[in-house]
């Protein structure tokens, strides 16, 4: 029995995702051995949309902030990863990657399609609660990585401490509560004065 | 300001689970290039969880499905992966494992400790619909990867066609909207008579 256009274009897409195991990111696991790549990096952003809950903004629907955190990247498929301290390479970023959210979701069926376009756009606006949340966890991942790498890709690209923290202004808005943190991390291994 | 013993609690759990990166299975990406992890391989679960969610069975929290199938190989971060399909790495893997969430999820506050353990369990009993769900999933996502390539471990390690089928099983139970493509799929790259 052969399965249905729905699901045949369904599977296509899932096996697609498979892609976004190849996209590297810049930033390295702890430990540093490797670079991150896109899908493992939006795993660990589910599992602690879960875990850091509590924190999000009253009334967010966590389930769809996870929802959207798995697929935050998925254009990075056709647009890749680039890295938000370097200016060339994120000019034209916004079309790169809208024609990748065209492409990808468009192998959905229709009414799929324009559900997980309609959720990824909802990241990139970052005007709802889940969608804040969102953002405010990517960012905060990117923190917990360089943290834990005595100052990772901060260090190694000598970003400026204003500019760390204009990058982690999301978290204010989106996770108050972890302000704190990311302020206790960023003093440890980008210091003022340095 | 120091963040409370609950968050950093939190916190060295989120960069514990970093190390699931670090766990390879024995099935490749798609094209072969490499193994894939545990964690990319649980991101991609938790998207087919979203797209799939209208085969679940009638009533299933997909939702709930979703934070499973993220959380459902933590414990390798301790246990290691142990190939479906290898008897003998199979031998004291519930044990290792049970100590693996004893200490992994006791790291975290006692009250999300026995949450995400409970969650852990669940998936691993299979008797809800949320786990039949994904451990339907777990097993269909093996079956994309081999699909798409052209028979991968199933062929490199000469597994009978019988015993794929009976990994199989808990997509007919779990997902049986999926059951014929699980048949086309395994006709196409280990038919009967080979």
């Amino acid at each position: 029995m052969e399965p249905t256009d729905r699901l045949t274009r369904q599977l296509d897409f899932i096996a697609e995702l498979d892609q976004l195991k190849n996209v590297e990111r810049m930033i390295r696991v702890i430990g540093g051995a490797r670079k991150e790549n896109s899908a493992e990096h939006s795993w660990h952003l589910g599992l602690m949309a879960h875990v850091l809950a509590e924190y999000a903004p009253a009334g967010t629907d966590v389930a769809r902030a996870q929802t959207m955190v798995l697929l935050h990247d998925v254009v990075e498929i056709d647009a890749g990863d680039a890295f938000c301290f370097d200016e060339a390479a994120n000019v034209g970023k916004e079309e790169r990657e809208h024609a990748a959210a065209q492409r990808l979701f468009g192998m959905l069926p229709g009414d799929q399609a324009d559900e997980l376009r309609a959720c990824w756009e909802e990241f990139e606006e970052g005007a709802t609660p889940e969608a804040r949340f969102a953002v405010a966890l990517d960012r905060f991942q990117a923190l917990v990585l360089n943290g834990r790498n005595d100052g990772g890709t901060w260090k190694l690209h000598d970003v400026p401490r204003e500019r760390i923290l204009e990058r982690m202004a999301p978290i204010r808005d989106g996770a108050p509560a972890l302000w704190p943190v990311v302020l206790a991390v960023v003093d440890r291994v980008r210091p003022e004065g340095l």
